[in-house]
């Protein structure tokens, strides 16, 4: 069975990749990209069958810029995958927690494990640009004083340590990534389906738009606002609902809801995601 | 006329101050704070009578974090500003186009300025944590070769000369920003409110939460999703209304909606904001 290559965004290790070997199990090629704006490239240009993306996370919310790439490229929203986030504490072979001076991570991951790095006294947090960066930099720099918060795969994909797993305050962290390609996803019997919509700026035009799917017992599952460029104060929205767009209701919903907005695209139906654990892949 | 005491986000010569002189015109004091955390504080104790913050950018969206620090603390909503962002490019006297080699600003106004900055063929961005934070470097390092991008008010407020004004490439930008007090303000007749409410996750849950205000015509302004912390997939909604909480239509639709959320807070009802230009304010 040939390798499907997925890009994502970051460096070897990230959370991104983590979720892409999660979705696809072994049958996945990864390739790393500097940014989002270069994984739809990727995806679009044909180098890359699929790509991954991450769209909320259940703590810091929604990813709005991937929100606006999605809506910029028309590429195909074909599958999502949750994924626990477990944040894991790295360092080198030898050293010790009681070695470490400061702690290397992207800020969203430091704030995530500020109670565990609040109970390390002589240890001080330090911003990266990104998680599996921060491993990257401990072994290419050989650092002895320092850990970085991470995935225990990135752990894997630099031979570092894991000192300690589950630092993070609050367990309840999962990130929901979404797999991008250029055609549709088959039909899935168990679908989501993502949508970007706008309205006339009236009286009741969002709650007409919801109506659409209220009347036939549609379960609305997100909505996001989105600024329109050029017209302030004005947004698009995306929603997400229980169904596939080809499903007869969610059709006939469709239809309607093209009656009412200024603008509507369908981002993909795709099969509910799973969440998922961070285990390690070993490549 | 005692002046009110206003705390806002930033150095000197940021946006909110501007927006704080142009709401209340002459009669205020403003107090810098390092963190939109310390506005509230600053508020909440009594030290400052009246806190400013952003809210949405037209171009950027939502500033979520301020969305969660609105839930977190007890303040009252008691005005709101739209103030359109003029960006202009600042520089030491005598600083002359010719000789910028660096343009150190936040990273979103490098960005909304990005046409202006290719344009200029030797000079290239350089990230800072503030607008008006650059301009105070620029001065206190009597930087010779670089330039900063901030607003007019900046200019004036360290002494500095601006280069070109209204750089930005997109002029429909503007900012809303929100009054905060310990009060709730007084009745207003244009009356705009914010809400924020949770509910069941059930199917048609967010539909008949928003049926309640459609029901009686009244006109929704804004919806904004954030996630609820430890309810993976779960949400707060933040919705902005035409009309006065008090007012019989809007009261009715607040019992009403009572009965439908699992939690519901009136953020404040409040005159309804004019759009500003960002001209300067002598001290």
């Amino acid at each position: 069975m040939k390798k499907l290559t997925v890009a994502f965004q970051g460096e070897l290790g990230a959370y991104s990749e983590l979720a892409a070997r999660e979705f696809f199990h072994a049958n996945v090629e990864v390739a790393p990209r500097p940014v989002f704006e270069a994984v739809f490239a990727a995806v679009k240009s044909g180098k890359c069958q699929r790509g991954i993306i991450p769209i909320e996370n259940s703590l810091a919310g929604s990813i709005h810029q991937n929100y606006d790439l999605l809506l910029r490229h028309r590429l195909h929203i074909v599958g999502e995958i949750k994924l626990r986030i477990v944040h894991t504490l790295i360092v080198n072979p030898g050293v010790k927690l009681s070695d470490v001076r400061s702690i290397y991570s992207h800020p969203q991951a430091l704030a995530q494990c500020d109670r565990f790095i609040r109970g390390l006294k002589r240890a001080r947090a330090t911003p990266v640009y990104d998680t599996a960066g921060a491993v990257k930099m401990l072994k290419e720099e050989d650092i002895r004083d320092g850990a970085a918060i991470a995935s225990a795969q990135a752990a894997a994909d630099y031979g570092l340590k894991i000192l300690k797993s589950g630092i993070e305050s609050d367990h309840q962290n999962y990130t929901r990534f979404l797999i991008l390609s250029k055609q549709k996803a088959p039909r899935a019997p168990h679908a989501r389906t993502s949508i970007v919509f706008a309205t006339r700026n009236v009286a009741g035009a969002l709650f007409k738009s919801l109506s659409v799917f209220s009347l036939r017992d549609i379960n609305l599952l997100k909505i996001e606002s989105r600024p329109i460029q050029g017209r302030p104060w004005e947004y698009f929205f995306y929603l997400d609902f229980e169904g596939h767009a080809a499903d007869p209701p969610c059709a006939k919903a469709l239809d309607h809801l093209r009656e009412i907005a200024t603008s509507l695209r369908v981002l993909g139906s795709y099969e509910k995601g799973r969440d998922a654990d961070g285990r390690i892949h070993k490549r």
